[in-house]
């Protein structure tokens, strides 16, 4: 279904801006400072967030204004309709038991990885992600393990959106380091990577498939350099990753 | 700040009603399902979902529509936006690794109560909840501890908005059963459930306060009636959530 200009509400994507406004820098925002952060203007401000109000979605306290926990019944949602997330986490149990570590499901939004399941574990140097965090494919194992097998359109896709930032010493340099990784991805069945998303982490992700045998999501799981190393989290992990990688896809309708 | 009609902008509730109708029962509706769903006529909800799908909430398969990841992103800003959410995080886990059960989040929205952070443990018979899940806070032991402490207006305005409906036999039947109810929590200083919620099922919370010495959430955990008896859950678990509710009210500023 392709629409054009006529079909799109604007205010519809007004009221998300406003909504996404409130985050860890701006918990608390006032109206200006959602005005500003949103680029409307202040009267279009007003009647967004009075209409979120009213949905329940905002609360307003004074001149500051706060999210409300309804925001998380959206995302309730998507985890409701998505047979991947509920049967996902079984698996993602077993790993974190075997590893001791969190483990998370993944799939690919545009060019990031959204966390779509997540088991943490207790640790004083834990992984500061939850349901929800957005990371960049191209610099993380569950972005490299998500495009190996994705159709060359989709890889295209992420490769045409990313901007190739350096975020630590060791992040891949562009689209041919890329383009061999996931050569190497693909021979391997995992994906890892070594600080090259944040210095210290070093990641492992594994492909989820279903029936119709594409790769839908992945599992994945962390450590810090501190705690391994890249050649003994791989000795240890790698192949438990896979195993329960293909055990989800099964549970998928998946078939070898 | 309060608006008037003029103030209310009618396609941002008809988006979220859209956004909403995709569930466990609806999760990959045809643009007719959907108008059924949200009683929006089918040019209306075409509207929508082209918006929708312009911001890359939803996505198009042939005449289905499912919700994208990107929903999810929604729900981080909440926890993101709120201490609260990632203080409980290492609180639950303890409460889940002492007891061997799940631990859970909870906060109060209108007349039910919304998981905002779980911890989940590892069973084949396990409480099917996540992140954004509501139930009535009539009927649980964390909707209890929510409205315990909580101001007049608050109370009055559960009680206006709840139907006082028996899930099971054992349910709480009207209004003074849950004026009495919330007296015995105060006592105790926690709440405890037996089979009210759903048969089988019993459940402990205990209140978190912030500095305004208000409670803003509650520690839960639950178990079955296979594995235990609401006394010795009781016995077992009631002081252990007293506690860590008291320490995470003290790690947000509260002080006795």
């Amino acid at each position: 279904m392709l629409g054009n200009d006529r079909d799109y509400i604007q205010s519809i994507e007004r009221g998300f801006a406003v909504l996404l406004a409130f985050d860890e820098t701006r918990p608390n925002p006032t109206l200006a400072e959602l005005a500003t952060a949103t680029e409307l203007s202040r009267p279009a401000v007003r009647r967004i967030l009075l209409t979120l109000q009213k949905l329940g979605y905002v609360t307003g306290h004074g001149t500051r204004w706060a999210l409300t926990p309804r925001v998380l019944s959206i995302g309730q949602h998507y985890s409701a309709s998505h047979t991947l997330t509920s049967a996902a986490l079984p698996r993602l149990m077993e790993i974190s038991e075997a590893t001791g570590e969190s483990a998370s499901l993944g799939v690919l939004d545009g060019a990031e990885v959204v966390y779509a399941a997540r088991v943490p574990v207790r640790r004083i140097m834990s992984i500061n992600v939850s349901v929800g965090t957005r990371v960049p494919a191209y610099a993380t194992s569950m972005g490299r393990a998500l495009l190996a097998w994705a159709p060359d359109d989709t890889v295209e896709g992420v490769i045409a959106a990313t901007e190739f930032v350096k975020l630590t010493p060791d992040t891949i340099s562009g689209v041919e380091a890329l383009r061999s990784a996931l050569a190497v991805v693909r021979e391997q069945g995992y994906a890892l990577t070594s600080e090259e998303l944040e210095e210290g982490l070093i990641s492992l992700a594994a492909p989820v498939r279903d029936a119709s045998r594409e790769v839908i999501g992945v599992v994945a799981c962390s450590t810090s350099a501190g705690r391994s190393t890249p050649e003994r989290f791989r000795d240890e992990v790698a192949a438990l990753l896979v195993e329960k990688g293909r055990a989800l896809s099964a549970d998928l309708g998946w078939r070898p």
